[in-house]
């Protein structure tokens, strides 16, 4: 889903990214699990995006700790995944993921952030990724939002609840958790703004994946709008549709009656994989080397393939 | 498919649609099968068309006749489904099917245009629809041609060939018929041209049966385009991306080699089957009423039906 989403990666010469946030008691050495992920997350954190970008993030990761938290089992990421960056300091990022409690509907939660230095000081990119995956004794959509931005007034946004199904087979689906629940409308509000425009992933499997209500835009303030628009933007539309989407997957799709029969688990199971295994082959495999190296590169993969059983 | 992607219509007082070709030697008895479809299609074809669209519908329907005849059977569609209208005159329609021979990949191929007047003297609305289906020998993409035409420089615009698997559980599905066809490159060009913005379906079930190459576009001249400008975009620029769209569809969908195991098709069929009841449901059942009235809505729903087998 990550990097996959860059337009302007597609002409850059990489295409990566990665995650992370800072707890304030956080050392060097590694921590294997931590009762700090549900502290209200504090000004300081995430120190390396933009202004608007860090409060956008702030206030939704906040969102998830706040209502999750009580079924969110701790992180058991090592340090030097919460945290790790390339040798020359101009790449930043870190993972976080929390597994759902044994009677939770949920699979994990994958909070991270990113930010690098792109070569020749031609400006930075940040990127904050946010998955909510269910596991197979529901069938409900997963939760994912991701802000890329690649320049102080340009960001490809992605908002969705991704379906689980064909939806073409079950069009009651459809009915059930995108029609029902409007979740056209934010993205309509969305793309009435004159910043806003429709965006493709370059990968045709992340276009596959995405619901038919995706929030799936370019915001570019461009030459006639300046930071201040920009910002409000962000902070009110952009936030607004993030939070409005966050609460109806928590509300219908975290909610009772969603218990799936035995005998459909093996379905889910397959497709939830293959979304899996193509998100890390399309944006950190491919990708995380070029900007970490090789050794970081492997850690973090390596521990996103494990939270995801896809190893 | 049809009228529910009038983003205009969403708005007015119908959603209907239907369509029709005028064989020259086509009289008022019905017609229980014809050799004539095969047939030069002449000038005086479509007569309610507007120039442009009429032009482009010419040369469409013409390369598909031109390039199957030989593995297409004769239409059965009787004559008063092969043109139809309203008892007050205002609107007229079609509706040509010919099924594929039995040796053939070919289920169908329907070709169908409609032409209504709008109520008070508002417009009037154009819409041709093509659509190509494969049998469940092949697990080859469906073809799917729509304009949908609100204005004398404004329209609606579909092409694509639409997937017949659920492609997150295949993603070698989209490489082998999407990504290495350059399927994207048609839609590119198209949503480069000034004119042309992106269009979504009101429908959600619509929306995800298109592929993620899918041309769904609206044209329109606004007020800084005149009527040339608008017929130039319909003849060159629409002519070649659907013109480009039918060619991959029967070198690469109708080539050898497509053939699949017995135990897959019932899958196929399931699916292929669900998208031909939601299509008669979506657009047929809930607007041809409107425009027709019954008895003449009943008799075009019913032969569509009974072709595609969801009676």
């Amino acid at each position: 889903m990550l990097s996959s989403m860059l337009s302007f990666s597609s002409h850059s010469s990489f295409l990566s990214c990665a995650f992370l946030r800072r707890s304030p008691s956080q050392g060097s050495s590694a921590r294997q699990g931590s009762t700090l992920v549900s502290m209200k997350r504090r000004d300081k954190d995430f120190p390396f995006l933009p202004p608007a970008h860090r409060a956008l993030t702030l206030d939704l990761f906040s969102a998830i700790d706040d209502r999750l938290d009580s079924v969110l089992l701790p992180s058991t990421v090592p340090s030097d995944v919460l945290r790790f960056q390339n040798p020359q300091g101009t790449a930043h990022g870190s993972v976080e993921i929390r597994s759902g409690s044994p009677t939770s509907l949920l699979d994990l939660v994958l909070q991270s952030w990113l930010h690098c230095k792109l070569p020749g000081g031609s400006g930075e990119i940040n990127i904050t990724t946010l998955f909510g995956f269910l596991n197979s004794t529901s069938h409900a959509p997963h939760l994912l939002v991701e802000l890329i931005q690649g320049g102080p007034s340009s960001l490809v946004l992605v908002i969705d609840l991704l379906p689980r199904k064909d939806v073409v087979l079950h069009p009651d689906y459809l009915d059930e958790f995108y029609l029902e629940t409007n979740l056209d409308g934010p993205r309509q509000d969305l793309e009435r703004l004159p910043q806003v425009s429709p965006y493709r992933s370059p990968s045709l499997f992340i276009r596959s994946v995405l619901s038919p209500t995706a929030v799936a835009v370019t915001i570019n303030g461009g030459k006639e709008v300046d930071a201040l628009a920009f910002e409000e933007v962000m902070a009110r539309h952009v936030g607004e549709a993030a939070k409005k989407v966050i609460s109806i997957w928590i509300e219908k799709c975290l909610g009772a009656g969603q218990r799936v029969l035995e005998e459909e688990r093996d379905g889910l199971e397959r497709r939830d994989g293959m979304i899996k295994r193509k998100a890390v082959e399309i944006d950190l495999v491919a990708n995380l080397p070029k900007m970490f190296g090789p050794e970081v590169a492997d850690r973090v993969v390596a521990q996103v393939q494990k939270a995801f059983r896809v190893v």
